[in-house]
């Protein structure tokens, strides 16, 4: 790995550099691993305390930790988002050679720049963008349009007519419009399938987390915009679309034709009905159930919290009768009210008596 | 795509036919995106108003909905099974050629009908069903038997001895008749793997969705019978039973031994513990848990709702302690009752006094 | 199948025969299923009328079982791990030949002893353990360890520098080292991918379950230590460390950087949010959320019980508004402590009167 120099890093992403400008770096590391030429950040002033035993060569850091920090550091507003931008400075993407591997099946034109696996097999008509890299095992699909500079990892299946944009980086075993499941059912319960016309399509800098599952649409398409991030083993529904930069955590199902709003956050775990909407900028917290649109931004939460099993039988045993519950508070609300008007007038009448 | 004349529709499907006969579709559509060589489809009369503006070249609809249909229509009981029907001619599934690739690795017989796709791996002794389509990538163990007309899309795993019907549709990344999770444990707290010998025996006309999986069983089979529907990222566990025509959505796990009648549905995200027996007929909502056997048909459901954060933090700490709160409204009760009884007694005792 | 006698048996695994010790056995079954010439086990005497009609050779059983069973039996204190111990005798792997499939592609050496099927893809500088059998589709990145008599069923994908122990056991569809889910926010919400440049290192005696997936870690490694068992479509985050021996049902979900302990156990569907550490012999139940660290040892549950339809209609609307009731029984405490004041000091003064 190449090494950098402090003052290089602050030439190219800004930041106000404190200490030994000559000091080369050329890794990024947590503050209780890093080395002398590692840097590392501290993002939450909270665990300042962390600072006082690291041997990081440099810190990336909040103006408000300076004066803790014993080691050379970089001030920025924002030190994870400075970090980031390190750390992808310091490990460029391993990118393979050009070409196709002997062993790939292409129906489709391969720009020079492309790199193609072993074993990888892709249908007729299909535009391959340049400098794409498609790994080992992949199948993409006849039509199957893929953007510039698109990453896909081994063993991605994208069905056919899919379109995915430009630096999409999609991890292995994702699977990319595949039927989704709409069926009429006949009158003796069995099932009769419908088309799934649709198509997906899939917006710039998006990346996909393995084994995600993203259904084409049913008749239109099923789409997800521009700089969406999913993480592993989320499954997307037919119709469904995802608004421009959200991100969701790893588990998370979304039925049929929801759509979220842009810079909305999903919760790991999190289940979203179909056929609602959920407005931009809508947090979703982790394990959460959304069963009805979502107007606001905000908030929303639903996660059943978890205790020692004895005390969890006692008091989740209770859920199947709150109903009676709720009827018993309001027996003994109507029953009080009305001693406390007896007891009122005895006490009136107490008072009139003398 | 071809073009259908809606004459040809009705006297293939049945229906009646209001408009000009002579008017040719070529595909489906929602009626908001319909155009003149498009037919569509109204399932509920409650949306009539999306009839007025539509342009369609024809609408599939019920009874209840002519007079409110502005342009020609077909009159059926099921407007939604009838479009399914339409959808599917319009839209034939597209067949590969016949023929083994080249980059085929097979060591069964293959008949001449069967299209086997690049990096297909078939093991000894698997039987290839008359017209199935095996796509790029996908390995089928020795053994196996796949039926007629079975569709398996690219990078599908079938294990030894897995048994699959006719016309199955199977999509990407599934995995069937991988090792049941069966273990013994050792005093020390290691565990010694329970050899899975059973098999997996899916019947015929069943869709498989991608990602999903389906453990072969312990000592006896998991079966999965004629008609049923898993959507994607589904889990089966070993020795289940899923009966006809029973429809999953997706993300839904199912523990080992459970049982499920015929024409069940199961909503999104659902889970059913193991060892337990649900009847026909009975409908599990979304993201409902199932810990005991169900003996009725019916409706269940135990799905928790979200709501905004702050008001979420208040309610749902209470779910920690709903037993004392249980005890406090008993207490109320007693306390009440008493005081109750007191206030009758002395009112008894006012009445006798004068 | 080869035939073992029930002599033999004990002889290499322990325990009292009692009956025909030259009964020969081939394989395992159920005791209902079981005929002459297999072996069942009885595990839980509570079962023990399933003895009566067993047309079993011979049970393993537990002494309290011995006298209900009407056939050659062999005692165990265990009778389960027993049981396992004589199907993995009985049913041996099947291993395929040593050797490498003529459409593999392979940039690393490879023992003589090793399997490397059809389509497999190596990259360079990976170690491949001796016996170890890599199935059809595989795709080992560059600089992965993998351990002697390692098993990967077919279409595994092992991401550059992961490193899998001895005898692991890993199914279909499995992703290890995929990237974990980590990114910085820009202001106007957009995110910046965290390069995620630490790996996964597995222990020994571990085995995954189909479509299963771990992500590398961010700075540090993901860790799976010896003996731990993931079922199927399980989500690992970044970071995570599992600890030796634990068990994990089908659909878990970890969050990054949680850690759990050695010999836990969890539940299917259960989720584990991030950054918290689970103690040494915790058992999660399934569909279980944890939310904090669990510091002790013990069982911990969280499920949600489903119902009739109607009946949870009516009791989970209350789960909105816990904190008005928790209120209104407040407000009936206090209402009623005052009366019972006002009722003890009335019934004082009449004392006092006569």
């Amino acid at each position: 790995m190449a090494a950098v120099r402090l003052d290089e890093v602050v030439a190219r992403l800004g930041g106000r550099l404190i200490g030994d400008a000559g000091r080369s770096i050329r890794q990024v590391a947590t503050l209780e691993r890093a080395g002398p030429d590692e840097i590392s950040f501290l993002a939450n002033p909270k665990y300042q305390e962390k600072l006082f035993a690291t041997r990081a060569g440099a810190v990336i850091l909040s103006e408000a930790s300076v004066d803790a920090c014993p080691v050379a550091c970089i001030v920025s507003d924002q030190p994870y988002l400075y970090f980031a931008r390190v750390a992808q400075w310091l490990n460029p993407v391993n990118t393979p050679p050009p070409g196709v591997h002997p062993t790939a099946s292409v129906e489709s034109p391969i720009p020079e720049s492309a790199s193609i696996g072993a074993g990888v097999r892709i249908g007729p008509d299909a535009v391959i963008g340049a400098r794409s890299r498609i790994g080992p095992g992949c199948v993409i699909g006849g039509g199957v349009v893929l953007g510039d500079d698109a990453l896909l990892h081994a063993n991605v299946t994208i069905y056919d007519g899919c379109h995915i944009g430009a630096r999409a980086i999609i991890h292995s075993g994702v699977v990319i419009g595949a039927d989704g499941f709409g069926f009429a059912r006949e009158q003796h319960g069995s099932w009769v399938k419908i088309p799934q016309i649709g198509s997906v399509v899939i917006g710039d800098d998006v990346e996909i987390g393995a084994n995600t599952t993203i259904d084409r649409g049913a008749l239109e398409d099923t789409v997800i915009e521009n700089g969406v991030k999913l993480d592993n083993q989320i499954q997307v529904g037919h119709n469904v679309r995802i608004g421009a930069d959200s991100a969701l955590a790893g588990c998370v199902g979304i039925a049929g034709s929801a759509r979220l709003g842009s810079r909305c956050t999903v919760g790991g775990g999190a289940v979203i009905l179909g056929h609602l909407s959920i407005a931009d900028d809508v947090n979703i917290s982790a394990a959460t159930l959304v069963t009805k649109s979502i107007p606001d931004a905000g908030t929303y939460s639903g996660a059943v919290p978890s205790q020692e099993h004895a005390a969890w039988l006692k008091n989740f045993s209770h859920l199947r009768h709150l109903d009676s519950m709720a009827d018993r508070i309001r027996t003994l609300e109507a029953q009080l009210a009305r001693l406390l008007e007896i007891q009122q007038a005895s006490s009136n009448d107490a008072e009139k008596k003398p």
